[in-house]
């Protein structure tokens, strides 16, 4: 089975589960989210997982749908807290309906994903739920620290690594264990799946901090120079302020935390420049390299059948590859 | 053991268990608003049910934790939605640090709540999940019930009994059904003892209403007439509507529907005398009456020690007295 046919699988699933009961104005809006669409990576990770370990796709549905409602309960909350009004292109739940809306949907769409893992025998289910409920705290923490991070004006490297661990690694590699263990996985072969899962979360969320300001217009989807109009800490940030020369990181600190008055693309381009000048962006790319390459290294030392170890290298490729 | 060594075993217990972790940003509010105090209500009725059918307080700590970090959790977030700036006399979880802080620190609150679930066997995990995760959707649902009440006119008595079982009753049902369910109880008594707590939870409801306009301000600790100055929906409202004469049910939509040029007292006061009336107040001391003597019938059809009964009784005696 193929990254596209688990996809179409689990949207099969969703379809035929979602219904919008009563009170309308409390599940209309975990419908509406849920409809968006997306590119379902984490229950595609998870189907793939279980696969890997020969479990049954339909046996890791629930499961996979858990962590659906579990990743859009945490955009309904944290596009408030972002002040985000968009999300895919559509006005985010707080934005179409109201603050209150978006937090009493989002607190049920996570109780909802509670209620698919029970899905599981009582043995399963209680190892499914002590990964979930870890993960879910770690994913708190991570958007707590990215908060911390706006007012400061130091990242330590390390400090940034740990929150975008929290904030995105965590999920993806518990997607991935989870259906490993839902596929009888041992308790070593899960451990690798999710270290996999780790490095190809951080090298993934490096490459959208990267292409954020460095993508290809054409092909990025998203503005270019996004996150540096939102004085955004991304690694490049956090790089720049650790290797530039002292004049650019004074520079830096100016442009990020001083009413400038200067144009958009100006400001763009300013802050641009001292990322290439420090060599943030080559530091950048060096690091995705590096997780990739030990997400490659875990991967060819798992006992999975070779075709599903294909499927796992082209998603992790697609994941990572610098121009999509 | 008394209601109040329950509450002490259990002060001794959260003591014992929060710990304020990094980042503190996130946890020192769900220590903050577990240390306001309050009665413990749920905590106190789960581990009263625990000993009812034979089990040991120790053993049912945990659940009692998971259920009053439930709680908090919905205080947090309800506050928000309330605009409720006091807590027990406190600063609300918003009014202190902000709303983002109160959304995320309330979601990491009820994750830890499901944590504390994880102390318990599989089988019996899977059991108390079940029951928790249905009363967590109900209680969602009750409090988006209330949220659409506050722009109608007309409710049915049938849907405000329906949306204050769901926003209050349900939580303490189920405290009293995990707590037996812990100790071993069959299905028949969890099931019993459920039926209890929830005519109790509509009483303790009803009451909570009633005393608000009509307790006696040396006893009741809030100022009487703030539902009525919020133009809250309560039974009061819900009966008046139904039973009053026609000119008093028009001046009660003008008094709670319309901008009036009229003093706190003098609006406080109208509409009294509107409920009094329409003997909404008879008729919710009718319906108070009619909850507890069910409560009490239930009650005495419960296998269980003596002693523990007498406990039981006392509490619900003194969460629905008319001058507490």
């Amino acid at each position: 089975m193929s990254n596209i046919s688990y996809k179409e699988a689990f949207e099969g699933y969703l379809e035929s589960e979602l219904r919008i009961e009563r009170p309308e104005n409390l599940y209309r809006p975990v419908h509406y989210i849920m409809q968006l669409g997306g590119k379902r990576l984490r229950p595609v990770l998870l189907l793939t997982a279980a696969r890997a370990y020969g479990g049954k796709v339909e046996d890791a549905l629930p499961a996979a749908l858990a962590i659906e409602l579990f990743h859009n309960f945490t955009l309904m909350h944290d596009d408030i807290m972002d002040k985000a009004e968009q999300r895919r292109g559509k006005p985010s739940v707080h934005a179409k309906w109201d603050v209150n809306t978006a937090i009493l949907s989002g607190d049920v769409t996570l109780i909802l994903a509670y209620e698919y893992l029970q899905a599981y025998p009582a043995a399963l289910f209680l190892e499914l739920s002590r990964l979930f409920n870890t993960t879910a705290r770690y994913v708190c923490e991570g958007q707590q620290w990215d908060m911390d991070f706006e007012t400061l004006q130091n990242i330590e490297l390390d400090d940034y690594l740990l929150m975008i661990k929290n904030k995105t690694a965590v999920l993806l590699a518990a997607s991935l264990q989870m259906g490993a263990m839902i596929a009888g996985a041992s308790a070593v072969e899960q451990k690798k799946i999710y270290d996999f899962g780790i490095r190809l979360g951080l090298a993934f969320q490096l490459q959208d901090d990267y292409l954020d300001t460095f993508g290809d217009p054409e092909t990025f989807g998203k503005k270019i120079g996004g996150d540096i109009l939102e004085n955004k800490k991304t690694i490049l940030y956090v790089l720049a302020m650790q290797y530039a020369a002292e004049p650019d990181k004074e520079k830096l600190r100016e442009l990020y935390f001083r009413q400038q008055n200067l144009s958009k693309e100006d400001k763009i381009k300013q802050v641009r420049d001292i990322f290439i000048r420090s060599q943030a962006d080559q530091k950048t790319l060096e690091l995705i390299e590096k997780y990739m390459r030990e997400a490659v290294e875990l991967l060819n030392g798992m006992e999975m059948h070779a075709s599903v170890r294909e499927d796992l290298r082209a998603l992790a490729d697609r994941l990572a590859a610098r121009n999509h």
